[in-house]
């Protein structure tokens, strides 16, 4: 993972050339702003003593212990545009003072154990893929705060073709994950957009949910038991895919976001590799007809493996196409529908879904956009860095309603940033897909883009802020798929209750006493 | 509800003739135990004093207080053997000290707020359909036991035909949800055994799972959002189908047993009524060919409605057909096959389903057996009590695990009950069938038939504690959708752990610091 930017170093997006003209159209002037080079980061001084490196080197051996730079940019903070770019301005001031890789739960149990003896605070690490400031503890009342790399856990430990259940390690990136159970015929099926570098811990930590969630589910819904280790031990739940013995306790766990313990296998369900996949794209007059249209497949459960629909102005801009974004005049709103299966399937589930959509007013687009949208379905990421350097600054948020408080929370949401934007002087460019569709609700999916002012990270900060206040005003969950973190603690109280913070507090203090878990993330 | 035995006290189902022989070829010479008058019945004095009578007039009106023998006899326990057999015998030293009718979720909070205060002991009480000790509490130690009827809370509070949710009162009977959704088109889909008795509340409190599981899913995961009482107010959750704001609190409150709180409402998914219904029977030959035909329909996510596979005792006695028990020579397994939906999704389920088991060598045998199936599908728990008239003990206990340990769990448990029965001197008939699936595994549900010893009571308790130990020591959950309550709590911190324990006890004293709710149940 690059050090100021998403994913692969050696790889960026260009920007396609209609890209150009829309944002000359849409932003007039912007002022390019590169990164700063690597060599002009500054970075603390590590406040890890050698007594508290031997304690660490004695529970993982001394080479899994790094206090080198390199080791500790890489390690700081996740990859959302404030991330970004206080990494772009030599920002490492919430670096961890070491980066430990233990490589079995024996060890992460010790490390937790050392942490815990040492006031240290521990940030569970996995892929770096974080958009809500879920890695940058509250380190400064801890002696130190060290970074736990999980990524020495990447084992397929069971695959159990009976059950059609695998028990994945932790650290297992999401290519890692599929390309183990392809050799044997699987797939897990959680492609989400952070996918090449996200790890199946964090998907479990935030609950993450892919862009195939309409046929495969969201990562929670995927598992059947997981394991986590804290300061007194592991505690392994699940027995069977469905109890009544209780509270379901993994639902506690899922989401827990390295506050409770750490993550260290989740056994989920596997299908067979698709034989045959198909994706197209169809044309509705509307946002919200293409809505109807989405609704009415799921609530009939006639679901698609992919569903995805732009808004008029996403679809505009060709969002769903990052090679090719620039201004469309095609009109009217884009759905990505895609089908995985059985050759047999996959065609009875096209028809059936192509009927409805059909007598709901939508127009059979055909292949092509649906190929290039599966093409480019990681690609976005890139495409942030590349606006960035451009002076263009571009931030996602999410939430997600029931379907009769959809539109409400829709109009809501897009005029609050509207408004906080242009208070800036700056005129934005709001675009909205449904990705995740439920029987009773879906997902609402928000891309920013803005002309950069003096101050990027300042920017941010009210339209986020206005943001977050129409969301939860009007009734949305303050994140569908992104996690608390840092950056949404601010409305988790309003959303789940000054009990439901409590709970989460008693549990927080029955697994974790000293407080040593990724504090300051989740719990207000 | 009939004071000693189930449901309807206008309605007793005479045993068939076939039955009468079965007994005689499987238990030789029984003795009728009739149970004692209702005028014989011995009660001990209500504690309630009179200064806590007139705290709860305040909190309900005094019409809503009562404490006659009528109320208390009819609030004792729940349905269990082992509590059918108490009540048999005139014991019902567990009855409550009064019974408190709450009208409101305001006179709730008042109630659990004198209770807190005059620290006595709550039991929630929806339709007392318990089969796990769930409304027994541990009373001594307070200074009386109160049981708070749910029954007045019976309204649809809000039906959202754009999300396809209902909200409804925690009081409302299974009979009255689909009655009340009827009049508007809708159904909920649920339907436990207990369902003419069983309440929302209970439903949500304990994690019950209907018949038609396969198509409509468990209770748990019906629910959009609930709010449950506690002493120090209301607490509402749940905005969205889905959310990545931390934990999963609905499914923390879900199976909590009234121990965490009192569900008030529940906002739950609801469907069209089906057009159409067809139940079929099909015969396997034996029950592993049988359970692998289930296994696939599920795992390839073809979804009959109702899927319910007897093993080769249970289809040998025909115990599908409550109507018809009797000594069936045709051998092999009956699988009942239930599909509900659209007429074309009727007709497509059946196709696809009928298509995969037949491939798995299933022979269709029609549809008089699932027709008699769905006609009888809520008779058995009055047979229950012929049979307890006629000396015959019948229990049943369920769990849940992957289908790869099914085989080994299903053997394990017929085996313990088995020896355990065998070693008071009588011959248990021992039947299992299937009938809740999950793409990782499955239900079993046991049903155990003996010959009464002196002491049915006694006898219950060796056979219930080793299969209880079978289950635990073969990877089962100790119960699949009846809850914890009283019964199941010396399997449970087996199989949540002491760290899950812990949990659950922190949860408790957060959100009931005097521990007045549901006392003894569920928390080890």
């Amino acid at each position: 993972m690059h050090w100021s930017r998403w994913g692969d170093p050696h790889r960026t997006a260009a920007l396609p050339d209609n890209a150009g003209e829309l944002m000359a159209f849409a932003f007039g002037e912007v002022t390019p702003r590169p990164a700063v080079d690597r060599a002009d980061v500054r970075l603390p001084a590590s406040r890890l003593t050698p007594a508290h490196q031997q304690a660490y080197a004695a529970a993982v051996t001394p080479e899994q212990v790094a206090t080198d730079d390199t080791a500790r940019v890489e390690h700081t903070r996740g990859k959302s545009t404030p991330d970004l770019l206080a990494a772009r301005a030599g920002d490492f001031s919430a670096a961890p003072d070491a980066v430990i890789r233990p490589g079995s739960v024996d060890e992460i149990v010790e490390v937790l154990r050392v942490s815990e003896r040492e006031h240290i605070a521990v940030v569970p690490f996995g892929g770096g893929t974080s958009v809500v400031g879920g890695l940058a503890p509250d380190g400064a009342s801890y002696a130190a705060v060290i970074a736990l790399d999980l990524r020495r856990l990447d084992r397929v430990v069971e695959l159990d073709e009976i059950s059609r259940t695998a028990t994945l390690q932790a650290g297992m990136l999401g290519p890692e994950v599929e390309k183990a159970l392809a050799a044997e015929g699987y797939t897990l099926g959680h492609f989400p957009q952070s996918f090449e570098y996200a790890s199946v811990g964090g998907f479990a930590a935030t609950r993450s949910s892919g862009q195939s969630s309409s046929g495969y589910g969201r990562f929670d819904a995927m598992v059947v038991a997981l394991t986590i280790a804290t300061p007194s031990g592991t505690w392994h739940i699940g027995r069977s895919p469905a109890s009544a013995a209780g509270p379901d306790l993994r639902q506690l766990v899922l989401g827990s976001e390295g506050a409770f313990g750490v993550i260290t296998d989740v056994t989920v369900m596997v299908r067979p590799v698709p034989q045959a996949k198909a994706y197209e794209t169809w044309r509705f007059a509307s946002f919200a007809e293409g809505a109807t249209a989405m609704r009415t497949l799921v609530q009939d459960r006639i679901n698609p493996t992919v569903l995805r629909l732009s808004d008029e102005t996403e679809t505009a801009i060709n969002l769903s196409d990052p090679s090719a974004i620039g201004l469309n005049a095609d009109g009217g709103c884009q759905l990505v529908c895609g089908y995985e299966g059985t050759e047999q399937r996959v065609a009875r589930m096209r028809a059936e879904a192509g009927e409805t959509l059909t007598g709901l007013g939508g127009t059979l687009v055909g292949e092509k956009g649906g190929d290039a949208w599966a093409e480019g379905r990681f690609d976005a990421p890139y495409l942030r860095d590349t606006l960035l350097d451009e002076g263009v600054l571009v931030e996602t948020l999410e939430t997600a309603t029931t379907w009769a408080n959809l539109p409400r929370l829709y109009d809501a949401v897009r005029a609050a940033i509207d408004a906080a934007a242009k208070g800036q002087g700056v005129d934005p460019i709001v675009l909205c897909h449904i990705s995740h569709v439920y029987p009773a609700g879906a997902s609402l999916y928000f891309t920013v883009a803005m002309r950069e002012t003096d101050d990027p990270p300042a920017q941010w900060v009210p339209v986020k802020q206005v943001a977050g206040d129409a969301i939860s005003q009007h009734g949305g969950t303050i994140t569908h798929h992104h996690a608390v973190g840092r950056d949404h603690k601010p409305w988790l109280a309003d959303e789940i209750g000054d009990t439901g913070v409590a709970v989460l507090r008693a549990v927080k203090e029955t697994l974790d006493p000293e407080g040593v878990l990724n504090p300051g993330v989740l719990i207000p």
